[in-house]
This record gives structure tokens, C-alpha cells and sequence, in this order.
């Protein structure tokens, strides 16, 4: 079930197949994934997509990658998006995440969520140490 | 504006006092920031929602703690906890956190919520080649 | 701050009136809160939503008019909808809510958020015993 | 898999049937699809539930109808209800949605989402400028 | 489609046997769900999400063991978890909800769903009325 | 309260300054709203992100520029974004939306919530005529 039909032979538009080399290329892989897949109905849509997941995913910066990608994974989550929390649970694996890690990332994004259900229940004012707007640029 | 007035003197109580001075000891703080204070309306979800942030947080694990705050900031964001977001970011910095990687963060959470986004909207089915399910444990 | 400026004068509005003098006589106070006074911009979205609410919230029904508001809470900070929070938590009050049945109900709100993430985290599949599609109508 | 097994012979029940009737005329199709056989567990909530479904999508107002079904879906895909997400595509598109429209759609959502996420992160204080309760109504 | 393989034999594992035999136990089924032979794959995480799951569902309390399952079944669909509506709307009917009370809890949580977007929409100051920050203790 | 001191000066950084004298002259206006003001703690992310809000937003495309702005109110209600929900509304008056078009969009919004919670509740299988997943492209 989908709600748009993949092309089925993408790559014959130019801008199509320059994005799916430049996934296999940075990847080191054959497999371009069924997202990349999809968002191909939209040439525009796909290339700009995929240039922010290169610049924001796959630049070096100032969190290693395996980091970036337990944040995707916790977004992924929180939002409830089930193909991203697959897509990006392998990743993380690619990445090297033990286990181990795996267990902790679902015990704080577990407990995260918890605590911002008590917070919004509570209606808990801002504590004015945690405020940052009277302070000149860090 | 809250939901629940916070006890006028919560540490009368003694579970609650031994909640807070288990929280200044482990923090190394006097600061008992206003969501414990209000959460102790109630002396056994107080206790038990600490012993589970000092277990999941506050131990060594397998993340270390400011990649643990990170994920923390990120599910906030996520499920729009304005207290949280405060409270946790507060706890990043203290705890390491650069503006560098502060950008880099945001930076990741904005591109999971536009890809998960996108990923729903197209209703993609899951590659097999990232199910889990038909592997032996890990 | 707010989106739409309330109407200085709503009951000039003969359908706004008897709207309000219906939210009053249904609730017994004089109080019309904020809520349906933003609403007012629009009388017919003002009279279908409190239509729903009395039909839903004050005519009796098969549960019980505070487990009705206990739930009504509970979604509103899964929403993250503090003005909600605010309102159903005090009509819980009202409507005898102890503060024993608030800690309660934020303790299963908070552990239903935990154990969501998990599931979704791990994307289990659903057990064939919980599926009703091959049963007969209840 | 479904929580609720739909009634075998829905029609049965002549409130229901009105109702299916009222679909398929409104509709012009014979299809009365899975949403509404599901829903007829519950005559009366069918009934609200349809006659709302019907005064807000099906009566001319403000917006015009392929308006309001892309409004729908935006809101579906925010929500992360994949049946939604498929009928009101479905429906957008028997509505003269172009692909080139849906993608339109699908760019806004995603920047819409990343942004809400960045303000959130960073908790910015609503411009005085756009603040209405300072106005007289509209 | 699982992001974790099961563990083949969980039982091997002492820590997770006795939590399996508890679960068997407190709920008098032989039946361990899939979302508990999944988080086996990380004892701790399995020990501690249990005895919480224990702790606030299965333990007398201030409120009944239905409007309990309610409340979860609430915030399941709120935060669109799949698995969990399920679960706990099984859950419900095991602890004797009717299918009229099953319809209005969806009335309940569909209304709640539609004022919290509307006051989001509206962005309504909450009314000083509703505040409890000002008022002792309760 | 806020996260992120805003930069005292920024346009003191060539890179801001030109972003900012960029969303002037898109706008043609001199008021440089708060979003903007403390995402320039950071010149990458401010650059990436003006940069898709123009291209998505202020540039010719199949969706007229006010229904753009009403898809984006509707995903900032759906993620209870106070800051978005304001500032888009301002947006969508400026470009015409009348008082008729709000309530209509809230209407539908509110309705998509609803039934999306419905739908969620029942867990109801997607209807094969929905599925785009078995035909050509489009």
C-alpha cells in the first residue's frame, strides 16, 4: 500500500539518475532504498531532499555520525514514522551501534517521552535559570 | 499558570525530602529545579519517576551523558515539551554541549521530522533488507 | 497572545447568545471561558463544537461523566494542548477528581507515552490473539 | 488486523443504512469504504461523525473542496494516520490534485514540520506583530 | 518488519524467565505478548519496564482497573501506536469494557483530539480561573 | 524564556546580513521576525533554512502562495507549534485569507484530527482502491 505510485524506471530522467549514482556513491552501495525510490515521482523534490540529508547526515560536523543517527532514530520515534525508525535503526547498526547502545537509546527516548507527558500535565513554569534570552550570545 | 499547586513546603514530607537531597547530591546542585518541586504533590510518582531518571541518566551505560542529553533534547522537540526543551538543553550545556553541536543537533531533528514527514505522506513500505525479524538474535 | 482577537461584544450576535446561555445554564456558573469566547469569530463553528461537546461531555452515557473528563485530559497532553490541560483538569476537579485519581491517571498517561515509544521503537507486530477482524460483530 | 470486527451486515440496522445511503449519493459511487463499515459498530457516532464529515468537506464554504482535501491530508500526514493519509490522496486526486500539486504539498508539509521543530528548539517568543488580542475583531 | 529479532530462546536467560513467569502470573494467561519477547532483548530494560507496567496497572489504586486500560488505550491512539491500541483495547475488553463503552471513549478521545487542535489554532490565553498556582496545596 | 540568546548584533556576520537583507527584500518589509533573529546563532542553518522557505514558499509553483500558508497553519496546529501556528496565521492575512477562510480551515483541521483519532482507534486496513502501489507512474 501506497499513496504514489514508484516510477518504474526512474532513472531514465537524467536528474533522477544523477541522485541515485550520488546515494550509491556515498553510500558504497547498489541498494537505493524505497524512499529514495518513491520521492522520485518529483525530481525536484527528490534532489533537494537528498541534499540535505548529504550536507546534514553525511558532512563531518561537529557530532560524530553515530550520534546523528541515534537522534534520527529518537525523532523517528517520537513522531511515530514507522519506515524512518526501520530505515534509520539499520543505519545506525551500518554505523557500528552495539546492542548495548540500542537498549540505552529506547531506555532515554522512553523516558523522555514520560517526563514530557508529566511536564504538560503539570503546566510547570520555566525555571528563569534555564533561561537563556538575558544573556548576551554565548 | 499550572495545573497543580506545588507543595508550599514539599521536604516536611520525608520521602520527598530524601527525593530532593538525593537529587542536590546527585547534581551537585542546591537548585531542585520546578519540576520536581511540583511533581512532589504526590510523594510515590516522585520517587519513582527520580529513581528512573537517576538509573537511565545518571548511571554509566553504554552512551555517554551528553550524547544521553541529546537524544533527551531531541524527543522533547519532538513532542513539543517547552519545559523540557528548557530543562534538558540547560543540562547539555552544562554537561558539554557547544553551540556547534547545539546547531548540529537542531540541525539533525529539523531533517528527521521533514523525512519522516515525507516518508508518511508516501506510505512507503519497509525494504526487506532492513527487518530484523527473520534473523536470529543478535 | 492569541491568533484571532475575541469579539469585544459576542452576544450581540443572537446565535452566540444562545450558545453562551446555553454553556451557562449546562454548567451552572456565569463563567464562560476563553475558549468559547475566541470562538465566537464564527458562529456556526462555535454551535456545531459545543453542540458535539454537549451531546458527547453532559448527556449521560455509558461512562461515567469523570471518566470521560480523565480521558479528555489524557489526550490533551498526549497533544501537548496546555490550554486544554488547563481547562479539563480543573472540570475534573469540579466533577470530584482527588488528587490520589490525578496521580494516578498522570502515572498511566506517562507510562502509556513510555511504553508507546517502545513498541514503536521496536516495531513489533501485532499478536494474532489481539486482532479482531475475523470475529464475528460484538 | 482491527480492534473493532465490523458488523457482517451493516445495513441491517436501518440507521446505518441511511447513512451508507447518504455516502453513496453524496459520493456518487457505490464504494462506502472501510473507514465507515468499521465506524457502523456505533450508529450514533456513525451518524455524528458522517453528518460532520459532510457539512465541513461537502458544503460549499469558504475553501474550495481540493483546498480542504489537501488541508486534510497535511493534517493526516502531521498525525501519522496511514489510513487517512491513503483515503485523502485518493480523494485529492478524484479531485483534479495534480502530481505536481501533491509534490507542492509534500515540500510544504516537510518545511512546515522542520521548522515547527526549530522553534520549538529554540523557543522563540511570538513577535509582538502578530499578536491579535491587542485588535478589535475582524 | 521488526527493527529487533526476538531472541530465539529468551528464557534461557534467568533474569527473563522470572519476568516472563510474573507476567504469567499477575495476568493468569500463558500467553507473553510480543512487545515483552521483543524487549527481552535487554533484560534491564525488560525487568524495569515490567515492574512499572506492574507497579501502575496491576496494583489497587485510586482509580479501577478499566479506566485505567481507558486512559492507555487514549494516549495509544493519541500518539498513533499501533500495537498499543491494540493491546490495550484487548486489554479493556478482557476487564469487561462494553462495545458502548469501547464508542464512547472514541467519542470522547476524537472530540478531545478536535478543541485541542481548535484552542492550539486559536492560541487562547488560559483563564486566571483554571490556574492553580496561587491557591496552598490542595 | 528561551534557549538560544539571540545574537546581539548579527548582522555583524556577513553571511546573516545577507539572509537578512534577503528576507526584507523577498518580504518587502524591515521587520526581521524572532524565528529568524536567534537561528542566526548559527550562519549554516540560517542559510539552509531561508533558503528552502524560499524556494518552497516565495517562489511560482502548482499551489497558490495562501493555500501554501493554510497547509502550513494546519501542520503547525497538528505539531502544536505556538510560535508557527502564530506567525503563519499573520502570513495567510496578509495574503488574503479572510475571516470565512480561517474558520473553514479550522473546521477542517479539527474534523481531520478527529476522524484521524477514529481511524487510529479501529485500526482499519487501508481499502485496496486506495492503493497507487500496483499501478504505472502516474
Amino acid at each position: 500500500m501506497t499513496t504514489i505510485a514508484a516510477p518504474v524506471d526512474p532513472e531514465c530522467d537524467p536528474r533522477v539518475r544523477a541522485v541515485f549514482d550520488d546515494i550509491r556513491a556515498t553510500r558504497r552501495t547498489d541498494h537505493v532504498n524505497a524512499f529514495w525510490r518513491h520521492l522520485a515521482f518529483d525530481a525536484a523534490l527528490l534532489e533537494r531532499t537528498w541534499a540535505e540529508v548529504k550536507t546534514v547526515m553525511a558532512t563531518p560536523s561537529a557530532l560524530d555520525p553515530l550520534t546523528k543517527e541515534l537522534v534520527y532514530i529518537a525523532v523517528s520515534i517520537a513522531n511515530g514514522c514507522s519506515y524512518c525508525v526501520h530505515s534509520h535503526t539499520a543505519a545506525a547498526r551500518a554505523k557500528g551501534m552495539t546492542v548495548a547502545q540500542h537498549a540505552d537509546l529506547l531506555a532515554v527516548v522512553a523516558l523522555a517521552a514520560k517526563t514530557n507527558q508529566l511536564a504538560t500535565a503539570l503546566q510547570v513554569a520555566v525555571d528563569p535559570a534555564f533561561d537563556q534570552a538575558t544573556r548576551g550570545a554565548d
